[in-house]
């Protein structure tokens, strides 16, 4: 059975990606860290450091305007004390030309307990091979 | 100042290297947690799960015989109770046809303390662009 803190941190693990889908910035606000110690790294680029970096980030993504779904699986949490790891497989689809694409990715999200509320404080996405089953999974 | 648990975390993230570099399963199996729990993505693989997985995945990597040279830079490290977590860059680099190829991958690495030992529990490592100039910082 899945304890109240490990509840709490899924929690906030799924408003990231409510964030993420909806393209709220301050939806994202409200998840994260507002800290130096901070880090992001999205899918493919070098990691960004401090809050602020990764504010503006968040900012030209959702700007770009791009409608997106997405939705996460084989999700795991471990939690000790004030600290927290989530790791889970982002299943990313928008569409291009009509035609429906999707992206896997590997995340890695850490969370850090401030008071009462759980913070994200690091997020490392990285590309992952779509195995046909998966694609599958999700038609 | 760094503290005594930092150092210590980054003492066994350290040996995580040299047992990388030197192909060396004996070392790499002192530093990771021997646990169903424990997770491993190597750059662009699905997650691994579990000790024997992430053993098996060394043992074929080391078996392959590559012989490698492994630095890492950027290294950040947050302690907080029993867990703790690093990120770095890894510069790995290797020789085919007299040429020496250089891969940076970003990593996220988290340790979970036994008793007086800190033991990695989770690498995630990603697959990053080779700026110009950190290329040249290696010559």
């Amino acid at each position: 059975m899945i304890d109240e803190q490990s509840e709490e941190v899924l929690r906030v693990n799924e408003k990231f990606y409510r964030a993420l889908e909806n393209g709220k910035l301050d939806l994202m606000e409200e998840v994260w860290l507002k800290d130096p110690r901070a880090k992001c790294v999205h899918p493919g680029w070098p990691m960004l450091w401090g809050w602020e970096a990764i504010r503006q980030s968040w900012k030209n993504i959702f700007e770009s305007g791009v409608p997106i779904k997405v939705q996460i699986s084989n999700v795991t949490v471990e939690v000790s004390g004030d600290l927290a790891w989530v790791t889970c497989i982002e299943h990313i689809s928008y569409v291009i030309k009509d035609q429906v694409q999707i992206n896997l990715a590997q995340a890695t999200n850490i969370f850090e307990r401030q008071g009462s509320s759980w913070l994200m404080v690091h997020h490392h996405a990285s590309p992952m091979p779509v195995p046909k089953k998966v694609d599958e999974k999700l038609q």
